[in-house]
This record gives structure tokens, sequence and C-alpha cells, in this order.
């Protein structure tokens, strides 16, 4: 289907947040050096990160009982100091350290792209991370979603069906009347697959400098943009 | 416990939207009359307001079954048509109309008085409205929530505890670091039965010119103001 007839049907969009909208590496690595700068952030937020898909599928697959992300985060990071011990970080600063969750700078295009984009459509989070660690980012970043929607609200994490289909059920919108924004190619792929609309954001820097940044086949998705202020663009040019 | 005390330990208020934050009557009363204006409408809107709770009541008795806020306002509408067999509205005017729960305008202080609230505290819905309703009516009458709680995501209406319990689950916080605010008494003393601080706002025209207000009992609630604006001058003033 043309990108006209596509994009004539959406109503809402649904984002990915972390990596999509905010930079948690960058954020990690901030706060880290902030505690104690002898330590190598970047290997450690590295580190910390690869910990996350494997714990929400561990979490999926029953062999985790269901937590929040914000508990869930706060284990990981337990993990990841526990391979450093010598470390230094008192309680209140692990505790501190772990909601950095809620304190990641989105990146430069977001905030314009997110308020350019909620004056045609209805925008929402659909992010694996808890309620609280979204709206105390939102607050922190300035983002000015019209709903926060997690994963803690349909108790299941993506890509499971629950949460996209979680999602319909609260807009009371028919999918194809929904777009799902990500940079991460298996949440956009599970979000077609409940014929979901889908909109792939590249983030060349979410894994660091130097990583070789995820790449869909083209024409994979119904939009495929550098930024959220490009997809504001293609969006406002179609519904002209 | 002096309201210094009190308001420094709060870090979120929840909001009762219908009458609290925007002006259901008056909504009803202009959206009916532009569909045929020969109809009492502000009639019509007291009456099909007054079907609300015994309404949500059988849903929490389980006389019927659980429906979104939306279905049951649609249900409601139809039987307060029913009683004038003469109202000659067409299905798609009856849906149209039946909608009118995303279309509330505010009270004048509504919109300044939670942009004030939202810089120092997280300010979200807490409402027997659903979620579409509330995100609707949100970007329809320009307010600036943070999150959009509604009882379609407790399976229960206000006020059953769980409405109470959910929020203070999903935001992570204390009884007392939340704050309940509504114009509605039987809210406040549920919200409050279960810890939450309280804030009463009087709506003198919730119900029309010529109504007599709720009047809760003086010191019955942590704050009692005339609107939000105040609330906000209020909060400020305690915490500087």
């Amino acid at each position: 289907m043309h990108n006209t007839a596509v994009a004539s049907r959406i109503k809402a969009l649904t984002f990915d947040v972390f990596g999509t909208v905010v930079d948690w590496r960058s954020g990690m690595i901030r706060d880290g050096q902030s505690l104690r700068a002898a330590l190598d952030w970047a290997t450690l937020a590295d580190r910390w990160h690869s910990l996350y898909h494997p714990t929400l599928q561990r979490v999926m697959r029953d062999e985790l009982p269901w937590a929040s992300a914000d508990a869930l985060q706060r284990t990981m990071l337990e993990q990841v100091l526990a391979e450093h011990p010598d470390h230094g970080l008192q309680e209140a600063q692990r505790a501190w350290l772990a909601a950095v969750w809620e304190r990641f700078d989105p990146w430069p295009d977001s905030r314009p792209g997110l308020a350019r984009l909620k004056a045609r459509y209805t925008i929402c989070t659909l992010s694996n991370g808890s309620v609280r660690q979204l709206i105390g980012g939102a607050k922190h970043a300035g983002l000015p979603w019209d709903a926060v929607f997690s994963a803690e609200l349909f108790g299941a994490y993506k890509p499971d069906p629950r949460v996209y289909q979680g999602a319909l059920r609260l807009l009371q919108l028919a999918p194809e009347e929904v777009m799902m924004v990500a940079s991460h190619v298996y949440d956009l792929r599970s979000a077609r697959g409940h014929g979901l609309r889908t909109a792939f954001v590249a983030r060349p820097l979410e894994y660091g400098p130097g990583t070789t940044p995820e790449q869909p086949a083209p024409g994979e998705f119904d939009f495929s943009v550098n930024d959220l202020e490009e997809l504001a663009g293609q969006m406002e040019d179609l519904a002209t």
C-alpha cells in the first residue's frame, strides 16, 4: 500500500522509549562517573544493558517471578557490580544509580519531533520500562506523552503479544490505526505481526560509537527515518 | 498534622476529572443543542448524569458485566433517549453524542492550575472514565497530565479500593506521598480511607446554576479550595 493511504488511517503512535527516544548508554556513563570516576563506566553500561533482554526473557519463561522493571534493573546492576568487587559503591549510591532509568536524556530530535507528532496524533509510550520509570523519565526529558503505556499494565514484556494487543484495547483503535515507532527490529516485527503499522528510527549511537547499528531490510517497515523530526516531516507531507 | 508537614511529603497528585477538572454538564448541553436545538438538553444532561453512579455500582455488584466507561455511557444515553421517543437523533448522531465524554471543556482555572502543579508534582488522572476518554479529553482540553490512570486499568470503578491502591502501586509511592484531588466527597473519603492525602475543590456549577454544591465539614480534608490555581498557590506557599 502506498504510504499516503497508510498514513491517512493512523490515529496513534506508540513509542519504544529506551534507545528510541532517550539515550540510555550516555546516561548510565554520566551518572556512574559522577559516583566513581575511576571505574570504566562504558564497559559497565554495556554489561548492564546486555543483561536486559535475557532477564526479561527469563521472566516471560516463568524462570523468574514477575517483577517491575525497576526491581529487575536493580538486580541486574547488582549482578554487574558483583563482577567488579572493588566498585566501592554504597547501598544508597547503588539504589540511586539503578534509578538512572528515570534520568536519561532525550536524543536531540526527540522533544521537537514528538511535539510535532502530538499535534496530529495521540502519542503514547509502549515500553518495557515501568510506569514509574516512564513518568519520571518523561518529566526529566520533557517528553509530552498523551499517555504512558507500560508492559507493567499488561503483565508481560515486549515482544509478547499481550503488550501490543493491550495498547490497541486501551486506545480502542484498529491495528492499522496504530503505528509502533522503535529503533529495534525485534519490537517492530512483533508489532507488525499484530497488524500495527511500523516506523523504524535509526539510532546509530545507541550502543556507543563504533558499533554497527541495526538495519532493517529496505521496505521492511512502513517508515524508516533517521530521527523523529524526519518522521514528523514525512507524516505531515503525506497528510497534506 | 500541620499542612506544611503534610505538603512536604506529597510527590504526586491524582485527579478526579469529570466535574473536578472539566465541565461535563455544559459540554453535554452544548453538543446536544448542536444536534437538535428543540430538545431540553439541560434536563437530558441531568438525567444522563443521574444514571452514572447507579450504573457503575451495578457493574461493581456484578449485576452488569464489566464494560468500559464508553460502552456504559452509550447504554445510558440510549436509556435517556428512549424516555423521549420523539428525539429524532440518528444512530451516527447518538454515537457522536455518547463520545462527548472526550470533548468536555476545562474549568477556567484547570489548565493554568495543573501547569503550576506539574512543575512540582507528578499529576495523574484517577478517573472512572476510560483511558480513551481521558486521552481524548486531555487533548481536547489541553490538560498536561504526566499519566492517565483509569478505573479501566484496575478492573474496578471508584470508590473501590483497587483503584486507589492500583495508583499507589503504579506510582511506587506511599499513601501519604499521594493526594487525591476531587470535587466529590465520596471519592475523597474513600481515598482518605486508604491513607492518601485529600484536596477538595468546590465546583458550585458542576450540577448547574441554582443547585446546592457539595460541602465537606471544616477540616475534613487536608486542603479545601475554590479552584486549582488556589490549590497550586497554597502548595507553593507551604513549600517555600
